[in-house]
């Protein structure tokens, strides 16, 4: 956690992954990022994993730091709550994170009729207002016909909702980008991000859809890195390592270590090519090197390896499952990064603050998420400036609800 | 391109994905960046996929926007133009972008001597400094081992480099949240994001982390959406589609526009369960559901589905390559996100801008990258104020080159 959006106010009304991420993102750089909800929780509130108990680690993990206010969202009246919060007053308030429908009862069109410079990042499925979540979209581009081993043509999903945290990310750098501008300007903007651009707009910026306009449609290559060396090796033990040699000296240092550098330029001699100054002769002949690397491989283990390879720098990772991830010094155990804390679940376990390091600053503890519900009178008291009695009677009538549900 | 970031001055010294994904970001917001490179380029530069002629579609997708300045690292004169360029003067400039190493010539601390309120987003591999790529950190959170289908063993890397472009986002929203830190008080700040960290954190906020500390990895479950409901069908004349009902509503218009209400209510009678209240109970049963909508989907053809699908808002999309996706009109033809525009190899084909719609404000056309030294003599004369005469001799001594590589 980090201070740089100190004072910021943002409201958030979203759920699943992409909303959240942006809200999320915001408040570990120090903003107040206040998350209203359905009483008794959204459509992700009891979103898998879960623990024993089935309480969401899903949910408390993708919402701390957050605070949390719950509202009757099917009422009129906790409508007009929710739309006032998220035009909420104060130089640094008119913030709103949402996945909320373009149309209905926080539209842009009503929110800024309560607050005309208002900023809303808001996250959509397909840009024509369509639902689409990261695995159709992900499906729509043809990363799952890409992924996935050459002998098997089943397409392969991506586990991991890399659309939904990219839009997340993305989301939470436009917004702050239009604050600054409503800084220079005075004027209020709404920021409309489909997944599905989101993803389109990626295919190109890496070149995948100018190769396909060529005719040619990436084929699956397994766990080869494309266009250049690198791929899944077994040692002796067993243990399996990625390995990735991009550069000239990536190259080098890794036939010098692995100590193949005879049998490679003998390759290099019989075809007459330079495997050093071209890394894209490395993917073409493949067939050929590939058998030199798993033979080297094969006879080391990773502790035979591990000093040479710490020496010279050389570039790979261990195949592990979290469960070993969690337990790595360079990952999750003794990152600062990490702090063991109290989860609205129950359970005290590790949960990272802002994914980097400020040298120049210090480092705040990550904190956890609230209870659904647990600022709900201290926001509508300090963001909304209702009396105690206004507050009273909002729970009287149930269109609001504190951390007990009522 | 939207102008949110007009006015701001970024330098860019970088390579691979992370690091330019985010000056791209920048410069699609309307930031002037200029990235400087080797001369001949760096090692980034000729990177697959190529064009006929042998230039980089990658290259030229994950710099456009930008200016290039074209500059001698090698030899200390360069170093030094490449330190005064990334510490430029200006309220709106002293930002830059790097994956160069902590330590070294563009260090941060070198950097401040120029500028002591410099603004640095430093992309790394490991946070120790050592070296990593998205697919050394992939496999070592973990995500290999859970792609990929359960009767197959193997690992499965993404093709989609995730991490790459997270931190590339996520290092342009720390970046615009430090210059909002600055004007408000003047601190220079480096951030820097390791790879390793955008990963382990982001495993932690999705529940993979806690989830595995209570003794349980996520194993591998092919293509089906863990939690909830949703899966890969084959429909009637072999077309693939991504289907998903996650909430409620999503559920019970799935089974009525496939008319197997009663076959799913037969199956919750036997079971005594609520499927949809209960979108976890749809993954605990798959194996009994799985089959009802196999058959379903297997008697209609997309044609048949379509129009049910459009009117009552099914969540799927189509498995299809990415050159079906550049004629889909949800995503690349016709998508005003996108412009044909000519590209530096000499192709005209669709560009990105922004990944987003702002309704209130006119979009601009997305911008080719540059061809290596572009901006080389306007760079030095404008950011630098180098007069002509020294701008001529850096050139006789070979310290900078133009785009013709001179």
């Amino acid at each position: 956690m980090y201070d740089l959006l100190k004072g910021l106010r943002v409201v958030e009304g979203s759920a699943f992954v992409a909303g959240p991420t942006c809200g999320l993102y915001l408040a570990q750089l120090g903003a107040e990022v206040i998350r209203f909800d359905n009483i008794g929780g959204g459509p992700d509130f009891r979103r898998w994993p879960l623990t024993p108990g089935g309480d969401s680690l899903y949910w408390e993990g993708l919402n701390k730091a957050k605070k949390s206010i719950a509202i009757d969202l099917g009422r009129p009246e906790g409508r007009e709550l929710a739309q006032r919060l998220a035009a909420a007053p104060g130089e640094q308030g008119g913030v709103f994170v949402t996945n909320f429908p373009v149309e209905g009862f926080l539209s842009y069109e009503k929110l800024s009729a309560l607050r005309p410079d208002l900023i809303c990042a808001r996250v959509m499925g397909w840009a024509d207002g369509r639902p689409a979540v990261d695995y159709t979209v992900n499906s729509a581009v043809g990363v799952p016909l890409m992924n996935g081993h050459p002998d098997d043509p089943r397409p392969v999903n991506n586990v991991l909702p890399a659309w939904d945290l990219l839009t997340g990310a993305y989301a939470a750098f436009a917004l702050v980008a239009a604050i600054s501008a409503r800084q220079r300007d005075g004027q209020g903007r709404e920021i409309r991000i489909p997944l599905s651009d989101v993803a389109a707009s990626t295919m190109a910026n890496l070149g995948y859809l100018a190769e396909s306009l060529g005719g040619q449609d990436r084929p699956r290559i397994g766990n080869d890195l494309f266009g250049a060396f690198g791929r899944d090796f077994v040692l002796k033990g067993g243990r399996r390592i990625m390995l990735v040699a991009i550069t000239a000296r990536q190259w080098r240092t890794l036939l010098q270590v692995l100590e193949i550098e005879a049998e490679v330029g003998a390759v290099e001699a019989e075809l007459g090519v330079d495997f050093a100054g071209h890394e894209g002769l490395r993917f073409d002949h493949r067939a050929r090197l590939l058998p030199l690397f798993e033979t080297a491989f094969a006879a080391k283990t990773l502790e035979d390896l591990l000093p040479s390879f710490e020496r010279e720098g050389v570039c790979w990772g261990p195949y592990q499952h979290m469960s070993a991830a969690a337990e790595d010094p360079r990952l999750v155990k003794g990152n600062p990064m990490f702090s063991d804390i109290l989860h609205p679940s129950g359970a005290t376990y590790p949960a990272p603050g802002f994914a980097g390091t400020i040298p120049q600053q210090a480092r705040g503890p990550a904190r956890p998420a609230a209870r659904l519900g647990q600022h709900t009178d201290e926001v509508l008291s300090e963001v909304l400036g209702l009396s105690s009695g206004e507050i009273a009677q909002l729970h009287d009538k149930g269109v609001v609800a504190g951390p007990g549900g009522r």
